[in-house]
């Protein structure tokens, strides 16, 4: 079961930080070079340095698509290489669609490619959602995102049906506490022994008050919380994506990690991670360690 | 500009239909082969019948994605073979991101790939949409979607602010009529000569009622259609689809068109997959004509 698997990773590496490997060719050393040959190799050697600290990676597969067919056999190559170094890896595609294409995506992503987790967006509906979902296959649904319009319709405040209004004690709440207790209705149906479901969410780390009623309504889903560092949440507003065991949550960090190396050697690039890697270990640990 | 084109290539064509390439092997005849090389053969072929009959056609890439990296290639041949005969190419992709990443899907789609047009996801918000969308750069944005559980979010009764209102003439209304007017604000930001923008609206057949509403939301956007035929969606359904020109819509078959050699000689497959278009032309046109 996908959700107990994270949970036990994120229990031996004594933290739930995941790195984000949105590779970029602007954000590698150039001395590397300009092709796919120089982001695959940037990506082992990042994988290499952390690989002991973290439980898990994000690679964000649009940075791969950018390149074709190629760049899709080293985001390929990547997550497999992640997998063999005993990671969890998420794929950040937010990918949707319906009956046999939403099928085609999910065998793509969990026996093609082979990822543990993968964002899905919500916009289709519960029959756009299951083709996903299983206890091996772990989803992250997006439900709050980090973007500063995330609220154009996230935000909106929609009418309840009965059983909402009973939940949420209203008669209105806003879409994403909506698409939050659908989540939650899948998560019921996908729990592992550790309490946690396959069934994930992506709540953004820019927005603490919603991710505090959130944690509320999915309370067996683990977060996937993007925004940490380079969009501007801060390690002190993680603390409401956590459940009070301190788990429950996950928190990526990209731009943070990959591109530590601007501000020093561009050789040390992997160094370079693995101390922007550590620091991050330190600020998240630190915030949870307060709060027990 | 690039409604502008698909519009000319509507007129030469004299109909609004379009071929979706949906190419999943268990949906070609056996004796081609089991691996992506079948796919690129039955894509060109199918290509081949029917290049001279529609005005474009639509690459599911969830099909290809499927088969990783193979399978990316093969997408990517196939869309410039579609482009080489002539044909404007919808990729049906239903990305969505922000920021840098969704300028990495853009740069992938519509450079690296060289698609027409993008089927995009609105879940995000503005900001999640503007990185996709250029004059020169077609996009259908998902605002009612043909799958039963469409309702789910998109036909959620949300509270309207102050514009909105004025422009519904009520308090509220379906999320999927605010996505049209966020739609529509973009589409008039991107108009062609035409009088159409590059700013298109993905809106199901299976849903005439609604269509007869969002027409009339989205003056300006062309719609892609998809649901004509497997989905349920009738040639009669598809009419609040267009407006009183006869234009604005373009009408997706996958299925109906791709799988027609079943029902006869599996070697004759492209010679099935022109006569159900040409059928389906008549069917359209059909209704098109009625109208007048």
């Amino acid at each position: 079961m996908i959700a107990d698997k994270l949970l036990q990773k994120i229990k031996e590496a004594g933290n739930p930080c995941v790195i984000g490997l949105d590779t970029d060719l602007s954000r590698i050393p150039p001395f590397l070079g300009k092709d796919t040959d120089a982001i695959r190799r940037f990506n082992f050697e990042i994988i290499d340095a952390t690989s002991d600290l973290v439980p898990a990676v994000k690679i964000q597969i649009a940075f791969y698509e950018k390149h074709g067919s190629e760049g899709i056999k080293v985001f390929h190559e990547t997550l497999k290489y992640a997998k063999k170094k005993g990671l969890i890896v998420i794929t950040d595609g937010k990918r949707n669609d319906i009956s046999s294409t939403a099928d085609a995506y999910s065998c793509a992503h969990f026996k093609t490619f082979g990822c543990d987790f993968l964002t899905v967006n919500p916009y289709l509906g519960t029959d756009g959602l299951l083709p996903f979902i299983s206890p091996e296959q772990g989803t992250f649904i997006l439900v709050k995102t980090s973007n500063p319009s995330s609220g154009d319709f996230q935000d909106r405040m929609v009418e309840l049906n009965e059983k909402e209004k009973k939940i949420l004690k209203t008669d209105k709440a806003e879409l994403h506490k909506v698409v939050a207790l659908k989540v939650n209705e899948l998560a019921q149906q996908n729990l592992g022994s550790s309490g946690y479901s396959s069934v994930g969410a992506v709540v953004g780390a820019t927005y603490p008050e919603e991710a505090k009623v959130l944690r509320k309504l999915m309370p067996n889903s683990i977060f996937l919380v993007p925004g940490y560092g380079a969009q501007g949440g801060r390690a002190k507003d993680l603390l409401p994506c956590f459940n009070s065991d301190g788990l429950g949550a996950v928190i990526n960090n990209s731009r943070g990690i990959i591109c530590a190396w601007q501000r020093g050697d561009e050789k040390q690039y992997a160094n370079a991670a693995r101390d922007a890697t550590e620091k991050m270990i330190e600020e998240v640990s630190g915030v949870l360690e307060k709060n027990k």
